[in-house]
Formats: structure tokens, C-alpha cells, sequence
């Protein structure tokens, strides 16, 4: 973990929403930036695999700046088992929210942290909680499909990602590199 | 620049456009995951200024694997000399497509290339030509706001990122590591 003077800014609250490509990939962006200015960032990625080789052999580059923490169990669609899913993400949450209180990092990434209150696995309003009384100077990144209005609200900088063109729609397979 | 194996997958042409944040920062974290699989990424932004401190700094890391361009001249609506602006922006064109020509790279990123077109400083048709004549196996990543029919018609991927909720709106100041 790393134990940095925090930057004194006011900390902004981003949520990348929508059903497009670059969710994700803008967080990680936004964790290459601040890593730049030797910031320290924590990604807790909440649904299991979602993060592919490309990204977490770049984020070896940036040890002992860059954490990178991978919870849950996968997309719970296809789960057989909905209350140990419950139980995992449940436990990755609280480890996200010891984090923030912690403050040791300028950036949290909450990757796909949206489908938890979308699943019924978390309350909305834990969520809300915890970022209202996060460390003021703390930036939280939040990505997934179906952010709630309240999130939104909550928000300093919100984009929605909306897919106009899909590869996976004229039969072209994932890339190495690209997709993954 | 780097000399590495191509890998032999279908390139993929990728669009990044709308008002909102998140295009280039998406394009980054697509650098990010190529990176980490050793393939070598080339960047070309268009627009000088638009990237910061923070990503070049970065970028650093991934040396002899990523290398970065800054072309152009900054923001031509706040231009004095729209002729030299044009004039650069095709130099920073004919270099593009030099690059993408000489196919040394496994991602080539345009960043801030839609801009060429809508402020009419290149013909559209000279970008689809490129595209449709590109290398194979090679991802082109092209952002920018305005992305033209012709060029969505063109990729493969296309994300629009709309402006749900921006920081300036509440009259936040733009933060260093994460605004730049």
C-alpha cells in the first residue's frame, strides 16, 4: 500500500455509466494520469475477471503506486449461487469502504461497483453514505452499467457511455490487446 | 520506435466521440491493456495541449513499447492564423499516415483527429481512405467530438461519451492527477 502525502485538492466523485465500451478503460485513464503525478490509486474491481492480462501486467509498471484488488465472483447472471455472491460482494464493499476511510491513496476505483445496488447485493444508500463522508481530497472513480439517479446526483462528473457500434455485431471475435 | 511481432489478429477500428469526458482517457486505457501485452501503441494527438502532464509522464513508463506524438497547435477556434493551423494539422495528417503506412505498430491512436475534418481542415473521404487501406492487423483508435456518419459507418467500435454531469457546471476547478 502506498503511503504518499496526499495532493490537497477537493476530491471529485466520477461515474462512467451507460452500456458502451470504455467504462472501464476511461477509469483506467484516469489512474495512468494520476499515477503520472506519482499519486497513489487503489482499483478494486468488483466483478471477477472483468479485467483482462493487457491491463493488469501494465498495472505491474506501476507498483508499489498503483493497488489493484480483485473481488467478487463473476457476473452473477450466470451464477448457480446468488447468496454466496451476495456474501462476496458484500465483503469487497467493505473492504472498499475501509480503503476510503483509510486515505491512503489519491484515487479509488470502484470498477463495476454499479451492479451491486443493481442486483439487490448492497443498498443504494450505503453507497451514497460512504461517499459523502469520504476523505475530502479523495477522488472515487465508479464504473458500471445502471447508475442510479441518486448516484448521478451524488456525482461531480458523470459520462454515460451509450454503444453506437459494437464489433461483436458484424461477427468480429474479441482481440488480443483490444478487448482483453 | 518499436520493431516487435505484429500479432495476427484483425485490426480493429475504434470511435470515441460525443461531448462528454472519458474519449481520450478510454483511448489511454486501451494503450494500457495493448502495453501489457507488449504490443507497441503509437500515439498521435492532434490537438497540442490536450494531453497533460500526468499521461506523458506515464507514458514514459512503457518506453521504447509507446510512443507519443504532439502535433497541431491547440484549439483552432481561439486560432489568430487559421492558415498555419490547417497547414500543421495536415503535416501532423501526412505523418498519421506515414505510421499507419509503415505498420511498425500494433495501435495506432488519432487522438483529437475528428476535429481535422469538422473544422474543415482535411477532406473526411482522405481519413476513409486510410482506414479502408490500413495494415491488416492493425488498431486504429480515433477520438474526438463531431465523428462523422461516414467515419461511425467506417469502425468497427463506436462509443459516444455524453456530458451527464461535468465538475465545471458546479463551479469545481479543474484538479491536478485527474483533470490533467
Amino acid at each position: 500500500m502506498a503511503h504518499e502525502k496526499q495532493t490537497k485538492t477537493k476530491g471529485l466523485v466520477a461515474v462512467f455509466t451507460g452500456n458502451g465500451k470504455g467504462k472501464t478503460t476511461a477509469a483506467l485513464g484516469l489512474a495512468f494520469r494520476a499515477l503520472g503525478h506519482n499519486h497513489p490509486v487503489c482499483i478494486i474491481q468488483f466483478i471477477k475477471g472483468s479485467w483482462k492480462y493487457g491491463e493488469m501486467e501494465s498495472a505491474k509498471k506501476f507498483a508499489p503506486l498503483l493497488d489493484f484488488h480483485v473481488m467478487g465472483r463473476g457476473f452473477t447472471w450466470k451464477s448457480d449461487d446468488l447468496e454466496k455472491d451476495k456474501a462476496v460482494a458484500l465483503e469487497a464493499w467493505e473492504f472498499a469502504k475501509r480503503v476510503i476511510e483509510e486515505n491512503h491513496y489519491s484515487m479509488v476505483i470502484l470498477d463495476e461497483l454499479t451492479y451491486l445496488p443493481h442486483y439487490g447485493m448492497l443498498a443504494e444508500e450505503e453507497i451514497l453514505t460512504v461517499l459523502k463522508n469520504k476523505p475530502e481530497h479523495l477522488h472515487v472513480v465508479i464504473t458500471g452499467r445502471h447508475a442510479s439517479q441518486e448516484l448521478i446526483d451524488a456525482a461531480d462528473l458523470v459520462t454515460e457511455m451509450i454503444e453506437i457500434k459494437h464489433p461483436y455485431q458484424s461477427g468480429i471475435q474479441a482481440q488480443k490487446g483490444f478487448e482483453f
